[in-house]
């Protein structure tokens, strides 16, 4: 899974990371969030193409989970049947971030609704890519990225979202060995090489 | 609220129940899930009007869920701000029932996370509508109504979803007084005066 604020670099190093994999004689699936099955898609299209709607925090949740139910059971969990690799662009991380640091809901609630809808599934990794929100925004402005409704929250939004991706990193003694950190700052190549080497150290003899 | 099968007379008594509590001097909301908002409408679409989606039973209780999260935040919790009364056509009992009971999923669960969809608003009274499946089922062939993703969920998922009902009314000790059991069979305006006389004796005093 990688995790991280906007314009991290996270879907640049999901495609790299899926490459590197590949290289290695894996298969490989990339999902991304919301979104990744038909369902979520149109979900996806409601909860970022739609600046017209209002939505609560507890609606965008709602809405954010009704995709991840769906990706888990029609693409994460066959593909994993199948002996499949799968490099997840976000996933409950981002929601404990955006929907409980970011918009405020109970982080504790968060989590129990997020685990009914990913139905339990564990990432083997977390890597969470490091990089001040600031930087992101301009690595998006630079590549003319326009702004859904998420994107377009605000930049306190997004400090919000950014010490929270930290502080449950800090927080969660159980996930102490999952959620990695990354630094994300530098070219893509150099990037990689960091989320490589942490791959290498967290699953010996693997790679 | 209002609650029932397919076919059991829920829209066409909400509408009559406003119209007798307007005639009474109260100023009354009508509201009907899933929808009742723009977000919540974006949702019913995907819900109802997509046969072509694969939706898991999760997938469908958390889209359910978020229109209702954004019916209570916008329309009902202003409505009762406001002194108004609010005739639902539908609501949690419809979730357990159908989600819950029909679908197959844990009903504690579904209990849980609805509660944080309605953010703990409780209704004063929820009148069940009481009709064999098959007499809903031939009402709605009568009137020439198509039928949607859920209602074309075939007879045994429905009659799971009746059992739902009942079974519900039954083992929820503290909800007693507030689900009532309404015989549906009849004409609207006997169904209707049924629903008055509860009513009547729920509140007394008050109408």
């Amino acid at each position: 899974m990688l995790e991280g604020v906007e314009g991290a670099g996270k879907t640049t190093q999901a495609a790299m990371l899926a490459a590197w994999l590949r290289g290695r004689g894996h298969a490989v699936t990339v999902t991304r969030e919301p979104g990744g099955t038909d369902a979520g898609e149109a979900v996806r299209a409601v909860l970022l193409d739609r600046p017209d709607l209002e939505l609560s925090a507890e609606t965008e949740l709602l809405l954010v989970l009704a995709a991840r139910a769906a990706l888990v059971r029609q693409v994460v969990e066959p593909a994993v049947a199948q002996g499949k690799m799968v490099v997840a662009d976000r996933f409950s991380l981002s929601t404990f971030a955006y929907q409980g640091y970011g918009r405020g809901l109970d982080l504790p609630e968060v989590q129990r609704l997020d685990r009914f809808a990913r139905g339990g599934l564990e990432p083997d990794l977390v890597v969470l890519l490091d990089l001040p929100v600031r930087e992101g925004a301009r690595r998006q402005r630079a590549v003319g990225k326009g702004s859904d409704r998420i994107e377009g929250a605000g930049a306190r939004f997004h400090e919000r979202v950014a010490a929270g991706y930290h502080d449950f990193a800090r927080r969660e003694p159980s996930d102490a060995r999952t959620i990695q950190v990354v630094d994300g700052l530098g070219t893509p190549d150099e990037v990689h090489e960091r989320i490589v080497a942490v791959l290498r150290a967290q699953f010996p003899g693997t790679f």
